[in-house]
């Protein structure tokens, strides 16, 4: 399997950490063989070899200098490729595109996939921004050519919340679905039931790096909502667009909050949450009261859960990481896995 | 695809129920038309028909008189095959294998697999002797004979714990499982923290039909040591014996010991526990103190879980049913859905 991926931030480099340490069990245990052929970033550089790349020296590189102007010259090694000539024109098999997630337009990703279903190239991503807001366009282009997109990385990273929903539960009819699926919000409501007010929690949280600089996104729901066009698109096959969820941050909750909650017996978490109804699909986002005996709410610090609601089998509850390095880097791994699997 | 049932106690009567309700679905939007050929039971009486028989009349007939005697008459209909040759000589595609379990022996589970597999069969069976007693030996068979072998409802029932570890965590190394997969334990440890007596809380088990007459296999911890036996061979991939495994069940807990957990910020789970060591596999059953703040600890009543200890991802945990008639149903139902995909 030839890989080219696009984007070389966190995520990429995640994935090529794990190609360097787990590259000899993968042939083993797995038979997947996965050659990086290009890498390419806009701006940290892009190198192309017909022949493969070397995965420790591209994290070399990127570690000793920021960039892959430092990868080691080497005869036939093409540099300074764009991103879009890379899918095009390299003979990767697989695209892995890993360029920064856009709520609002998708891009440049959605044509970083567009390109790639079109000039036959199966692709794995763990960006949001084309699955929430490009499902059904970008997956009837892939059914078209016979290609596979991998996906699993969208919604919890490498915690399997998609395979979950659509293959291990096909059969059950969903009837809903309801998730902690930002770990910031859930880190600081767990640091607020120790006792931290809300700003004391947020400022602790951009300490550890679990929140932005400015970290709208995160407490007042909009990642969390991005992952419910994922869902609504993915699960339920009905998309929805932004303005048809209703949203609501944590950013209101006071101590006193907390404590009325505990004195309850429940506990605040930030629930994102689809229900089926007659006419399609009721979407939102807010905080709300969950009982003890809940599994939703055991989930603590940055950790993310996913309940599916069914006929068969009433709720199953996955819980597992919802970021990190290695825990996306594993996302785009478990989907080269499966386009093994199916095209062998 | 034509299936045979064998053995028509409450799982099998689950799927039959689910293909009664939900046939239509299934053809619609999974592509799968499921035929049911032949019911064989060794004591309810066995009817076959080439052409298919009705699930309607075959629900109808036990509930009504307890036998498929008296399922309707009609040209063709054989009646009074045995389960031997109802695999063997029926036309069958696929044989579900429902009878009793039996973890001394695995029979007569084990003969009808490997009957199967010699007839060029695929089996899908939520029986836990077979998988926990002769694992390799019948999955050598079914991969010699290029056939499948569908065995997720042997552990939690519908709830996909093996489809997690095998398949979805593919390319993380598992160090560990751990779970609570026993729900009569659970749900009397459970009713011990609202306050009854061990006494009490298996009375109303039994009432509930949770527990048995004779609890034995339940409370001792035999039956989370046969799904223990069945996590080694197949997510191990390393069988083991029931004497290699430690073994402790719940009745010498008292309510004493579950206020001194509670004072600790604990909660006493049985705890069934597989752990990668460098010359194989270590297990036991044993009552633990859990942290409120693990997953584990916030599953309560009959529910069951298990926690993945990987590489990649760190823990990643499913909760959901372990037990019922349509739950255990439906994970016949999803093997059925995974040879369908597969063999497409």
């Amino acid at each position: 399997m030839r890989i080219a991926i696009i984007g070389f931030g966190v995520v990429g480099q995640g994935l090529v950490e794990i190609m360097r340490d787990k590259g000899e069990i993968l042939r083993q245990q797995d038979g997947l063989d996965i050659q990086i052929v290009a890498v390419c970033d806009t701006v940290k550089g892009s190198v192309y070899h017909p022949q493969g790349l070397d995965a420790k020296l591209l994290l070399q590189a990127i570690q000793s200098t920021g960039s892959l102007d430092s990868y080691p010259e080497s005869a036939g090694l093409v540099r300074g490729r764009d991103s879009v000539s890379t899918i095009r024109d390299t003979d990767a098999d697989v695209i892995v595109e890993a360029t920064w997630t856009n709520l609002e337009t998708g891009e440049p990703a959605i044509t970083h996939i567009r390109t790639a279903f079109h000039a036959g190239k199966h692709v794995v991503t763990s960006n949001k921004g084309p699955v929430a807001l490009a499902y059904k366009e970008l997956k009837s282009l892939a059914d078209a050519g016979g290609l596979l997109w991998g996906i699993e990385g969208t919604v919890m990273s490498g915690t399997p919340a998609l395979r979950l929903g659509t293959t291990a539960l096909a059969g059950c009819t969903i009837q809903a679905v309801r998730g902690i699926l930002n770990g910031t919000t859930n880190f600081i409501l767990t640091r607020m039931e120790d006792g931290a007010t809300y700003t004391e929690a947020l400022a602790e949280a951009q300490r550890l790096g679990y929140a932005e600089a400015d970290p709208t996104a995160d407490v007042e729901g909009y990642d969390a909502l991005g992952k419910l066009l994922i869902l609504a698109a993915v699960v339920f096959d009905h998309p929805i667009t932004a303005h048809q969820v209703s949203r609501q941050g944590i950013t209101h909750l006071t101590p006193q909050d907390i404590q009325h909650a505990r004195a309850q017996g429940k506990r605040w978490k930030l629930i994102a949450e689809l229900q089926r109804t007659d006419d399609g699909v009721q979407a939102r986002v807010a905080p709300q009261m969950i009982d003890l005996a809940h599994p939703l709410a055991g989930v603590s610090g940055a950790t993310n859960a996913i309940t599916y609601v069914t006929d068969l089998l009433g709720e199953v509850t996955l819980v597992g990481p919802g970021a990190g390095r290695r825990e996306t880097g594993f996302a785009l791994l478990s989907d080269l896995l499966e386009i093994h699997r199916i095209s062998a």
